[in-house]
């Protein structure tokens, strides 16, 4: 099959990459995978799937993949939203995204309904798991999630990102007296913000981008731009940047016994001064991959608005092209169309 | 009267200081007072006293302002107890001990009962107001708390401390089953452990000095030494070692989901890798000064045990050599004697 290749120096098309089998390879004789719904496993959730790819979506992970994070090789691509090709006959043919966490389905972790943080998972595309830019992608059963079928392909491929914004509320309480910060105006913090919202909570969005702002904006999110920042202090801020550098900003935001919710992963270290989270008593929260039922739910109730998010759709063969787009600054969502 | 004076540069024992006033020079006109205890300030708590200091404490934070952190210039010294000699009748000549920051008794925070978190404050000792390495120190009436007749000045000389310790068990939750990491074998570190005992979790502390593990090991906590650690995951770490190298150990040693305790103050920029606290969505909780009740209950009914960590008592006179004695590594708590 075609796919998108990174060997850990060079990314490539590749014409006649080995298409996945139904087993992904962490199952191991008499081992049972469970996915991200943990407990929720029945029987026919140890096998593995096929998907038939219909888009996936370039993240900036993957363009920290490209730069040794993880220092994954492989088949990239952990956002997409295909139909299954081989696996359960009661999924054939059915549109189906995929949490990207796959569990040993053995440890303390996966029994605790935290497969996502099975310390033996692999991650697809991201880790020990070959990922979505390509035609076919293989993923545990229980790993997938049904799309219904008013969500469409170009929604359905915001479902990872979205929800790990919607992982933030599984994570803390939002009042709607409560002032929010969401930094960053990229595709995460415009998600993030729209996900806070929800909750009633009065959400600034900070950015650097007067036409991303914008795309915020359309949900009744404040949108600030940096340049016109005068530093005040919230209850909740959310660092979303994808750089280092966002941090201190972050820390200076955040009142007294607030509450700073970390979104970037940021390969290297950061080189700051915490003693603002010891002497205000801040809580940091990292947040990472959340819940996709939340994520297809407000997909499908068009209470989240995802589409405006695209900047382009390119076929996987220029998927070079592609990723050179994604990594430029200012580009929104990129997408991979594999067939 | 005699003070130790820090301009900036140099330490200095000053015979001829100005003694302070029984009004906090945060008083101005009709503002109001309002200590650590906020909304139960009563009447005459707008007013300062006056304590002779009987003990003062050298903590570490003393020692950054040595080196510049605050950029503090007067009397250092926020550990101390004394008996009021100058204040509200009632409370003349009775021993106590004093909260440290004097909120502006106006603002949010203060309003909010975190006089601690006060924008406006000031910090005895640390920021715009004189501390206690002194004869004489004053503080709001609000701020000051009676130590209870068995309670020695040696221990009592130690509730600041041991409720910066106690802080963390009004910021988390901990059950005898949880699993709990103290990083530092130091006053605090020692402290922390003694604390979070009290809860019935499963308490190990880690540090690098044979002498001062055991002086936590005679409270029921598991020691272990630098050399001999083999790295394992646990529910809750804290982080008290007082050095910037110590959060990269601290966040390897919490599990996915876990919390970590920031204690250390440290001046400077850490550099560090934070994805750890994104991937494993770890809560990093910043805990600083504590309820001074619970500490002083603690020392009255002897569930907390502070002597052995007192190295040498010191005159003021002395000062110099008390601080240089603070700083050599290994040094346990050293007091000044003023009087």
């Amino acid at each position: 099959m075609r796919a998108l290749h990174w060997d850990g120096h060079e990314l490539s098309v590749r014409t006649s990459y080995p298409p996945p089998s139904s087993r992904p390879k962490i199952e191991e004789g008499e081992s049972k995978i469970v996915g991200a719904t943990g407990s929720r496993a029945a029987a026919n959730e140890n096998q593995g799937a096929i998907v038939k790819v219909h888009l996936a979506g370039i993240c900036s992970t993957d363009l920290q993949i490209f730069k040794g994070y993880m220092n994954f090789k492989g088949v990239p691509g952990h956002e997409f939203v295909g139909s299954v090709s081989d696996g359960p006959s009661d999924l054939i043919g059915k549109r189906v995204v995929s949490e990207i966490n796959f569990g040993c389905g053995k440890c303390d972790s996966c029994r605790r309904d935290l497969s996502r943080h099975c310390p033996n998972r692999s991650i697809m595309g991201i880790l020990d798991a070959d990922g979505a830019f390509a035609e076919y992608v293989s993923a545990p059963v229980a790993n997938l999630h049904v799309v219904p079928g008013h969500v469409s392909d170009e929604e359905a491929v915001f479902t990872e990102p979205l929800a790990a914004a919607f992982e933030i509320l599984t994570q803390i309480e939002l009042s709607p007296d409560e002032e929010v910060l969401v930094l960053g105006d990229g595709k995460l913090g415009n998600l993030c913000a729209q996900v806070l919202r929800l909750t009633g909570a009065k959400v600034t969005a900070l950015g650097k981008h007067p036409e991303k702002l914008k795309l915020i904006k359309n949900s009744a999110v404040r949108t600030v731009l940096l340049n016109d920042w005068r530093p005040r202090l919230f209850d909740v801020v959310v660092e979303a940047t994808g750089s280092s550098s966002g941090l201190a900003l972050a820390l200076s935001a955040v009142r007294p016994r607030g509450t700073l919710v970390l979104k970037s992963t940021i390969a290297g270290n950061h080189q700051v001064s915490l003693a603002p989270i010891v002497i205000n008593e801040i809580s940091v929260i990292g947040s990472r991959c959340g819940p996709f039922p939340d994520a297809l739910d407000a997909l499908f109730t068009k209470r989240v608005v995802v589409t405006p998010l695209i900047e382009k759709i390119y076929s996987l063969d220029d998927g070079l092209a592609a990723v050179s787009h994604a990594g430029k600054p200012g580009a929104r969502k990129i997408l991979l169309r594999p067939s």
